[in-house]
């Protein structure tokens, strides 16, 4: 069996646990926000986990540096390949560079340039595609093997779950008492990871999803009751364009995950620029949908104390100008 | 003796601790963010306390709650003034309406919108006037006079500078091996109370200053060993425009502050886009000043570990456009 996979398709708390001291070198603790101009647009007590502070502008380095950390030396040295819109990419340079492994990443011609250009920085190889006509998932285990490299899932590997999951075990470590945790859904590694910490830690809480209306593929999976394919959707949360919830992370959110909440660009938009000029912090829209959800209603008022997770914050300074 | 007189202008360490207890109920304590990005930049290990997150976006809540909650219930009642360029105007504004008072605040015709709005938004009343032609202190007495209500001093008074040196405090607790601290300079308000509070807990720590280059009434009034007065600046850092220094500020930065850093409007903004898309945080150009000043090199490289004042976030939409 290779050594990046377990033995088993399970996450467990004690996984999350112990992948929150590997992470450690690299992964900061974010900070919790709140603003009471938000508690009063949004009709209840916001806590804002902040993964736009976090090392490479977004959660991502959890999953990435806890995936890294676990390679053999053998592994390192033969480095990495991972393919994303931005984030995945920028977490799996800094986590290669930390570890000592060459990093090599499939990025989308229309990625945000800001995400390219610091993926580039960290001194990996970068290969585009054309995100509306290639398949970055064969692009990317092509590369592999030719260079005999370890591909590193974006969002459906047991590793990569039980990092994401950490943001959720720090929000709750640093709030306890939270009655709902709201989450981007792309993949789902990220909603599906956080619902495992929660759900243990307090098995009452609602988790609550949020995707872009034309990236409802976790939605309407749910509503089939098994994993739906849709056509690459052209969402500024360009985080969130995943066709179809992965295999390993579909189960946990039928599991876990009460319902999915959808919103729109324009809602996405709003919430930027609530976040930036009311609340003095950039996120990128990917990470703006929770704060989306709440602003337009649609999570409704009476949810108590909710955790809100802002998952990254990599925005070109040209896009702000659209926010006017 | 009126009771928004104390009985000397010496502010001491235990004022300022015990401030940071009455602030509690609006105030927050900030969070204290770090980048290796900016270090690599800087040549030293920067730790920013981020007072553009605080209630009200800047550190002003601080000096105005820690007033406010000292007044009388009689003096409450017949309410507080105001004058400022917006973020102390605001801060008064949330401070008032926490302890029930009315408020009238004196703003700058040409303060940013932002301010103007948000100040009306606590529910109080704004008077305007032509910052190049009429005197805002005049204003505000005549019109404290005229309704018997409290003017809560924009710096020079013991009870706001007791109150901003809560920053610095909590910056302490959270950093408490500091080598150098860096504080925005503009009445010298929050360098004093920093500097009052950096030297007790570590008396070997260094206070630097930095002003904009066209508002260096104090660079100037140290030089001289006097209180200097300027002509009306015009830097875009709003927040420092203060033709001078305070009468008791002054004299605790000629005791505790090494020196003055100043800074050119260009470097504010590189700043500002530094923070904006690299860590992500809104800072407004009076608040940018203390990273201007280490991203210039101006500061030199080799101070070791040290604390940057981001004073405040308050920025237009429109103003962020020009920064590309």
């Amino acid at each position: 069996m290779p050594a990046t996979e377990t033995s088993g398709s399970t996450v467990t708390f004690a996984d999350i646990e112990e992948s929150s001291k590997r992470i450690r070198p690299i992964a900061k603790r974010t900070p919790v926000l709140t603003s009471r101009g938000f508690d009063q647009a949004a009709g209840f007590k916001a806590f804002f986990k902040c993964e736009n502070l976090q090392t490479g502008g977004a959660f991502k380095i959890r999953g990435a540096s806890n995936f890294v950390s676990r390679l053999t030396p053998q592994q390192l040295k033969r480095g990495v390949v991972a393919y994303s819109s931005g984030n995945h990419a920028q977490a799996v340079a800094i986590a290669a560079r930390h570890w000592g492994a060459s990093a090599t990443l499939v990025m989308p011609l229309d990625a945000p340039r800001s995400k390219v250009e610091a993926t580039r920085a960290q001194g990996a190889r970068i290969v585009t595609y054309d995100r509306l006509r290639e398949d970055r998932e064969a692009i990317g285990k092509r590369i592999a093997e030719e260079m005999g490299a370890t591909l590193v899932p974006p969002f459906d590997h047991p590793w990569t779950i039980m990092g994401q999951g950490t943001a959720a075990l720090e929000l709750m470590e640093q709030i306890p008492d939270l009655d709902a945790l709201v989450v981007p859904v792309g993949g789902g590694g990220l909603i599906s990871g956080c619902s495992i910490a929660a759900k243990h830690l307090r098995p009452g809480i609602r988790v609550i999803g949020v995707e872009p209306v034309d990236a409802n593929d976790t939605f309407l999976s749910l509503a089939e009751g098994k994993r739906v394919e849709i056509a690459a959707p052209k969402t500024i949360a360009d985080g969130l364009r995943s066709p179809s919830p992965g295999v390993l992370t579909f189960p946990i959110i039928q599991r876990n995950v009460e319902r999915i909440v959808l919103v729109t660009d324009n809602e996405i938009r709003e919430a930027m620029k609530f976040l930036l000029i009311r609340m003095k912090i950039l996120v990128e829209p990917s990470g703006a949908v929770t704060a989306a959800a709440a602003l337009s209603g649609k999570l409704g008022g009476k949810l108590g104390r909710v955790g809100l997770i802002l998952s990254g914050g990599n925005v070109d300074l040209e896009m702000l100008v659209e926010l006017r």
